[in-house]
């Protein structure tokens, strides 16, 4: 019992601030730009959407900006979260890698989402705001979302991709549970989800149009403010407490990270991780190589396009420049629900794009497999998402073993899988399939993506 | 941020033995007695059902039992557990009380069935045994003890209640995860399956009859022992890490709980928490009082008998006294799953009796209501057994508030509900309804109970 399996910190080793990486990137990253003009966003673009603290968090160049103590105060409740140290998956592996993961899955909601969560329901809560709305598609988000709200008395209205709602009741109870309203989208409460009913009575929905339906009701009503659970770069902002984190936990286990790996749905449970490491290699220390995962089904980082897109169906959301699929862009159902948005952070797009972190898509038949590996020698059963990085991981650890270099692995297991038995279950019955696009699908994705130039 | 919400401990501090609570009683409890001949039971008896050294922990006097290294090196995959003080739920109630909750729903399989699962699947191994037999309700223990036969490359066979093998497939599928085999009970694979199904082919299944068919397979089979996830003394004892734990945490919190709360199926997650500070208070330290909560409708503690029963339908297992609503006993239809055993642990029947413990039963719309307002207060969503534990440290707090009386109250959170939403379901959609069970249907399930004077 000599070498330790965890490195905790006490809740006083919460950091008191979040990591910025806009001020260290060698070039800035593209801005926003307005949906019907093309011109560069201002803060009274967003002013319908955010409250000023969080737009001002979106444009800001500052490296450190302060966690207010009332959201050290809820985020305490479970962080800071264990770093772990895999030492039964390395044995299974017989790799030399030194393999830690950080576990994200310790928060109530069972995900890393309620790190920005707080804060953004305290920054509307501080400004005045009475409601927020927001979109979910398997419900991590969205139940997130609706813990925040609840414990600092807001309203929350979240509209859940249809096929969802219909198929995973139990998120949509937890979102109950904690006090929020869910309807589900595309609905009749909506002129973006009306016009969608009107083509298609049976649509199932999906991530986009739900963006949609929450972005309309917001700017609909004075009381009501919009939240998003990832891409944004205040919500990157927010997960960075995990990397921080770690920089203290890696100490304590007197290493440091050789590769770093996370999975990118939206990108903000891998900028929590990476971004405080890019952030450190730019300002002149060590440069671990950074990994994004994303699955072959919804390839935006690696098959995409970097270019301005719209980040709903509906066009209402301000231009990003990102690497995407196009805004038309329906996943084929497949069960990582984190993981199925058509475009990327635009700072994780960015990072991308200048070179600072590598790309790597998996199959999902390996991701399962890989989770099913990771869950028996380490006992918690990794989510869906999560098993994208756990693959990867493992696949790093085995790069090691044959190449003979004892490197230290850090990964982020985002959240458990307890929600997501479902999936484990098609998988086990042999119902779960690879997917990739044929190139002309990808093609035809992309020729739609509307032609402004950076 | 000054006040801690969590007391956290290195996974050095892990007990290094369990604390066995027949050294201190005061009068042993009775022997358990052979199904056929009344006689008490030897090690013998039990030897085809257990391994030898859970059989000498079943009936030792020793106040102390070291915990095997390699059951600490598992255990350590989540232990210690954290102890919190529900800061939020104290402001939310008004309340002068200081509340702390023990929370097992860190574990991987996320409830306190692992503390036990672990060390029972060690000593099989360490005696050759090859595969270990069990039966679950809800899954929480099934779970459990196929997570702990992973880990020690034992085979698991788990016989699972029909009626949760059809509505509950999560479970069903994180056991597979882990590698068991998951059979619906009753089966055709055993003698006492068969008959059951005979008499009635849509038989359900029950606890009793699951317990049956795993013990015949256990009995059956050389290679085979049986394991059970509550109710037996050496269960209870592994149990005890979860008290032993608390000692610790509560001298950093530099508080001594004056109420002790856990719910009771079996009495395991209740005897974890209390036995450790019952046997300090027979002792000559300090005595809390300590209350058992279980379901209005399945009052074992509280309008069952004391008396001589069997384990099982089939009567397969040792006569144990306990107070019983007789092996008959079929529960409604409530969704506390862990709670609906007929009888309960014979320790915890023994104290009840001599007075050192109270028991106290609760409705069930009463512990959702209380689950909504501690997960909205604090975050975790409890286990609806859990709720039972909640309900009650509640209504102490409450009570503490009538009297102007600031006591601290201690209770074990023993699960997360993550796999529980259906009953919150059904609990928010109006579906759940309170139980209790006439005087008159008592009478008649005890009248079944085997005639064996004390």
């Amino acid at each position: 019992m000599s070498e330790p399996l965890k490195y905790l910190l006490d809740e006083r080793d919460i950091p008191n601030h979040w990591y910025n990486i806009a001020a260290d990137l060698p070039k800035p990253p593209p801005p926003p730009r307005h949906p019907a003009t093309g011109a560069p966003c201002t803060a009274d673009d967003l002013r319908p959407l955010f409250p000023d603290a969080l737009i001002a968090q979106e444009m800001s160049a500052e490296r450190e900006i302060a966690i207010p103590g009332e959201v050290r105060d809820i985020l305490r409740l479970w962080r800071p979260s264990p770093l772990f140290r895999a030492r039964r998956l390395e044995r299974a592996l017989d790799t030399p890698a030194r393999i830690y993961y950080k576990y994200e899955g310790v928060s109530p909601a069972g995900s890393h989402k309620p790190n920005t969560a707080v804060p953004q329901a305290y920054y509307n809560k501080v400004e005045g705001v009475r409601r927020l709305a927001t979109e979910t598609g398997a419900g991590q988000w969205g139940s997130s979302l609706a813990m925040a709200c609840n414990f600092f008395g807001l309203e929350c209205k979240v509209f859940m991709v249809k096929v969802s709602f219909n198929h995973k009741p139990y998120r949509r109870a937890l979102m109950e549970t904690y006090g929020a309203t869910v309807t589900a989208s595309p609905s009749d409460e909506t002129a973006s989800g009306r016009s969608i009913l009107a083509a298609d009575p049976e649509c199932p929905g999906s991530l986009g149009i739900a963006i949609s339906e929450a972005v309309e009701v917001a700017a609909a009503r004075e009381d009501t403010k919009y939240a998003l659970g990832s891409v944004l770069n205040h919500v990157l902002l927010h997960q960075t407490v995990t990397g921080l984190e770690c920089f203290k936990q890696m100490e304590m286990a007197g290493d440091e990270p050789d590769v770093i790996v996370g999975c990118t749905g939206g990108g903000s449970n891998f900028a929590g991780i990476a971004f405080p490491y890019i952030g450190r290699g730019l300002r002149g220390g060590r440069r671990p190589r950074v990994v994004a995962v994303e699955p072959d089904a919804c390839p935006t980082l690696t098959r995409g396009r970097y270019a301005y897109d719209y980040g709903d169906t509906a066009k209402l959301t301000p231009l990003v420049k990102m690497h995407t699929l196009g805004s038309s862009f329906v996943p084929p159902g497949f069960h990582a629900g984190g993981l199925r948005y058509h475009g990327m952070a635009p700072l994780v797009s960015h990072v991308l794009d200048l070179g600072l972190i590598e790309a790597v898509s998996v199959a999902q038949l390996e991701i399962f497999e890989a989770g099913v590996q990771f869950a028996r020698a380490e006992g918690i059963v990794p989510a869906p998402e999560a098993c994208h990085a756990v693959a990867v991981a493992m696949k790093e650890a085995l790069r090691c073993k044959a190449e003979g270099r004892p490197q230290a692995i850090l990964f982020n297991l985002c959240g458990h899988g307890h929600f997501d038995m479902q999936a484990y279950i098609d998988y086990f019955g042999g119902k779960l399939r690879n997917y990739a696009y044929p190139e002309h699908e990808i093609a035809m994705a992309l020729a739609g993506l509307p032609s402004i130039v950076d």
